[in-house]
């Protein structure tokens, strides 16, 4: 296919990569320009505009950071809306809200395109290894044109459903039960280290019994070791996550009441000066509600 | 070892046989005589008295349903604690309460026996077949004392500490991270299904991705298909469980807030009739909450 | 009418001597028997047992710090149960479990006796100036024939029902509300705080507004001043009244969200040492949570 | 003083009446024209753009219904920000999020104007009948100044620093007290109902007791017959206030946890189509949960 990439931070790099490896044909963009040699180096077309990005492509994929970014990026003159040719498909491949998703398939039907949501599952290492989930949603024939993307980024589609929210809907959700899982860690351990259990020994309860899966692996050993400086994701960004999963659940009327828990141990996190170290640190915050660390 | 079996449900059964298997020489009893059958059948020497199962033995495992079970079999003339000699083990491997376990280690102290916490993880079914963990917690030379015991029933010990306390503080804090991701799933299914999102789709993206475990396969799916009457453990059963994990862990500190959230569901499972159905019925409380179902 | 009344703690001596007062023939019990002396000289007849504390009477008052205590004035030969005559009523006037007086009421009717819960509302002082509220509950006919109690004793009756369980219900709810406005003032004390407002300011906003009662004023000059020293009722018994409630709510299939996040509060308290401290220091475990205090 | 009047719904009207009749001179403004009739009958001037508004002001009060109504009045040609005189100060009495007074503040800075914010307390007949209470925050000398305008609309003021958020701040944790008030309640009510308490009883004990205050009295009465369709404040605008105070706590660190209680209340209310009930109706939403009500 002949595809337009914008925003090529490290996941949108790694997935950039991967289309290329395909062979498809990738004109790519970013707002700082250093990012695109690599990709230039191993085949894909560079351009300074987003214009350039989107005329006469099939489909355009951004990955950007959140919803200021795509607002940028799609409104306005010799953007995207603009730019892209009507038939064409702008795959958002971010993590946005489903307000910003909402309004765009909206604008982009006004104008003929049509909006694809297809959030990414997994970290950049994992998307290099070819390793990575996609939760792809929106009309089902753009959804079968676009497939060979899907398949040359990712490991494996989950296909959330025709309207694009559903797709951020699933990632949000997927998130949020992680959130919950470090949360519950969290508690378990303050209640065990009260009683004096070896945290290692709580951990191995855990990860060789009910709980044997990488959400428990990652981060029972980061709680077991206090190792919230090794961050993969920090306490501000996981913030941001579940403000956008309360918002979204909100707008169809969905408490979350799990999700107020860990909320408030990350804004706890960001009241004591831990805003940029991992977002495990919700369980130091609980630690500290339990008078185990100041 | 010379061993008693105090309390022979369906858990106590398949504990009991796998001692047998062992070798040891194993004396039951339970209060209902009909369910020492298999075992005598097997080996066993079946007594009708707590008194008997207790005399001479170099340990006796109790596995009784709650603390007023344990309370009634320890307690008076005849009874456990009088019985028992002086040097010899009482194995508690049922789940009590902290309070409980905290008294009755001071009751065994004062007539020079020792007890040990060893609560077990796994179903009955999973007993029977050799795989279940155990946590046992108590004095040193106790443990090393009762490691054929361990051994011989389960597949893997999880040494919590010398208090015995610490042993049911990680079974408690064990289920209490499974309630929390069962919960964690229904709120996630709730605000899927309300985005339109086909249950069986999340449930492939948590369980072929970061949730790859028992815990999310067996009751995202019994979430997913609203099986709620397939029951392995009741709403009933789970509250009375997180009523012991909440007053474990206050009584050393420790506030469980994503306990409470569970909780509250189970009681709102129950005010809604649900109380003998399985405690994943929490995401059907979830559901109500969210105007899903009724 | 012939009166007996058991439990002279501060309530108790308050109480006692307002029924003396209006004229009733009174019979005292005490445990530790100095708490009596004062309504001797008042005209009260003092004994030294419980038995002789019930016999011959028209009614006794039970004010008793906690189930415990209730419990052992109540069983046990020469006990309160053993000692009424039949046709006699016991009105329990302290705090205790739903479940207590539960089990109470049908040990009483058993020996044709009856019990009447009615639990007080307000301190000592409140009591003894002749300005406390009663919640009294129970078997119509034995209301009619104390309200000369309930009328000597405090300035309001508020008739719960015909269940002695219903007075406790509301007793419960009603220290359950004022729990919530001490943890509601204290999340917002600490977010005016952080956004630079004088306490002061804020106080006086609240109680010259909507909040212009004495659940805000007292302990909202609490919290503006941080003196968590001047102790009405302290964390560690705010903690056993919640429970009470949560467990009371609990058996009638009522969630309690909110009496949740101020038990969190409680433990929280404890973890940091300030369990004797009152338990308006829920407002202090906020401010710590939000990073005001360590 | 020379002031302008923005936004004349049922609170702005009141407002402005009372600035009249204290005989300042009004230039008022309204999108919709018709609601300036009366107030020009009794003798302010009435203008059909923004501009006419500012133009010449010592002062102008908007009074909007929320951040997006603010920000179309504030920014673009003509406008608030383009029309005010350089000195001359912004009133805004609306109820706006933390950050668009933060923001707001810094434009007029940049453009030599001052930002009070001043929130009013209180409903439409409070303020027509001079009993409403102000808080204002900003710079103390342009407080100095407007005093004479706090004067003429209420009762008092309560000052709440030198930063205008300081008054969001205050105005929203006012805002937040009451709806864990009408939650607490709500709790309450579910659990005596549940024991059979008569809810008048319920309510008797709290409004002549410790809560005798207009915040129970009235949100008291409301749950106790159950009269969600007499509609002081819509449950979504309850939704959207708790939104802006979780905000505003979330932006200087402090968790609010009682805010997330009946937050999903008010969600819950939404889910089974209560969105325009009085937002009392989160009461409604604990009696569903408690198996009340369907």
């Amino acid at each position: 296919m002949k595809l337009g990439f914008i925003g090529l931070g490290r996941m949108g790099q790694a997935m950039a990569q991967r289309l290329l490896t395909a062979g498809h044909a990738l004109t790519v963009y970013n707002r700082t320009p250093g990012k695109t040699q690599a990709l230039i180096a191993a085949g894909a077309h560079g351009v300074s505009d987003i214009a350039g990005a989107c005329a006469g492509q099939d489909a355009v994929v951004t990955m950007l950071a959140d919803d200021a970014a795509l607002r940028e990026v799609v409104y306005g003159d010799g953007r995207l809306l603009a730019a892209l040719p009507a038939g064409s498909i702008h795959i958002a491949m971010g993590t946005h809200s489903v307000a910003m998703i909402e309004e765009l398939a909206q604008a982009h039907a006004r104008v003929r395109q049509t909006l694809i949501a297809a959030p990414m599952l997994g970290r950049p290492e994992v998307v290099a290894a070819g390793q990575a989930g996609i939760v792809p949603a929106g009309p089902a024939d753009a959804l079968e044109r676009c497939r060979p993307v899907f398949d040359a980024i990712g490991r494996q589609s989950f296909v959330a459903g025709s309207d694009p929210t559903a797709a951020i809907a699933v990632k949000l959700a997927n998130n949020f039960v992680l959130g919950c899982a470090v949360e519950a860690m969290g508690e378990g351990f303050a209640m065990t280290r009260k009683f004096g259990v070896d945290p290692k020994v709580f951990l191995d309860v855990l990860t060789q019994g009910l709980f044997a899966a990488p959400a428990y692996k990652v981060y029972g050993d980061i709680i077991a070791r206090e190792a919230y400086d090794e961050v993969g994701f920090t306490a501000t960004l996981g913030l941001k996550d579940i403000n956008l999963a309360l918002a979204a659940a909100q707008s169809v009327g969905v408490p979350l009441p799990s999700g107020n828990v860990y909320r408030d141990r990350l804004i706890g996190a960001l009241a004591h000066g831990e805003a940029e170290r991992d977002w495990a640190v919700m369980a130091r915050d609980q630690a500290r509600a339990s008078g185990l660390v100041d």
